[in-house]
């Protein structure tokens, strides 16, 4: 995809005039990652915004406690980093490519200026960490039900967000079961129980490398009866 | 505390100028609401952003599976309603005061007219949501431990909300055994039965409406030996 099709599809640049396109066009670098490469590392000093622009990976954040979780997955159209890049402590969390991924990295000085010259940047930026907070405030009260409803609001959300990204083939969803466990913050038994009874209902089917989702309002269905 | 205080005790106003620091003081409308009063609503349209100068708030959050979870508390200094403001598509949550509330009201015009003036303003928003995404995403981690990190993590956050607050009594968190199970999504059975153990090893002490931590140490001890 060329750079500056890639910073249209963010939210970032919404409604920017050209001549604020054409500087970011200039300003970003192009990187590759391979699978399993880590792009940034968790309370690791970085100054970088990153969009990602072709790929997969995965956002991973160790608690205080040392407890890792992956909380969430990028894809095509995604911004991250942008805590540290806004001048926070550290990276809040680790992202890891799952795939060879392409991403433009812009560095804090050049988006300052951005910020500087369109300031409506800074609006959509806020916007799109408003979103973020309330996504989390639903993710919080689907992970207090039971286990059926964590892994349907899960399956559900990683569906979307592939949809969103326009993946070719979005129901076919690239979890294993060690990413549901790490997902969800359950056991493995708990994890391997679950999705058995999703499997004997017929709502997901486990295929190479992953689940593939075979009836999407049967997983929301499920998601309202747990409640 | 005279509106200037107030504003200034705010991360948005951090490094304003003086005629930024003018122009908001008089911008802001004064508003006081009664203890159980709704001071905004979920789903509802609204373009204020509001800085919470005296008092406390919960603020409520119903999933779309219709199910409800107290999902934070504000304090003298917090900042709420951005994401309407920010033009979001509605309230993302419900925030009704637990006692009386004294509250600054900035409409959005206003609001739009301090972020062109001074977009250092947007800058020091999209942190502060930055910080809270992180936050977000540790509670996530501590909800999927058992049931005693759980409360752990949730009487900590409590207890440096309200002393950053500057409560005078922050080691008394004013939450009800009902308040506990609206924020940790547990059944009331199980709030019962952990509050119970906290309580025979002393790490906090019910008190007339509320909790007294006796043990903050102790606590703490309890999330990262519970992981």
């Amino acid at each position: 995809m060329a750079v500056r099709d890639a910073l249209l599809r963010s939210p970032l640049f919404q409604d920017a005039p050209t001549r604020i396109l054409d500087f970011a066009v200039r300003a970003v670098v192009e990187r590759t990652y391979e699978a399993h490469e880590a792009i940034v590392t968790q309370d690791t000093q970085g100054e970088a915004l990153y969009f990602l622009q072709e790929g997969r990976a995965r956002v991973l954040r160790e608690s205080a406690t040392g407890r890792e979780r992956i909380v969430g997955f990028l894809y095509s159209g995604d911004v991250f980093g942008e805590g540290a890049a806004l001048g926070g402590p550290g990276r809040g969390a680790t992202v890891v490519a799952e795939t060879t991924v392409r991403a433009l990295v812009m560095y804090r000085s050049e988006l300052s200026t951005l910020f500087e010259r369109h300031p409506k940047m800074l609006w959509n930026l806020a916007r799109l960490l408003a979103r973020r907070v309330d996504a989390l405030n639903e993710e919080l009260i689907a992970m207090s039900l039971d286990s059926e409803a964590s892994m349907a609001h899960l399956l559900l959300k990683v569906y979307r967000q592939r949809g969103a990204a326009g993946e070719g083939d979005a129901a076919f969803l690239p979890l294993t079961s060690p990413d549901l466990t790490a997902c969800l913050g359950t056991s493995r038994e708990t994890t391997a129980r679950t999705l058995k009874k999703f499997t004997s209902r017929k709502l997901v089917k486990v295929e190479g490398g992953g689940l593939r989702l075979l009836d999407v309002d049967g997983i929301e269905r499920t998601l309202y009866d747990n409640d």
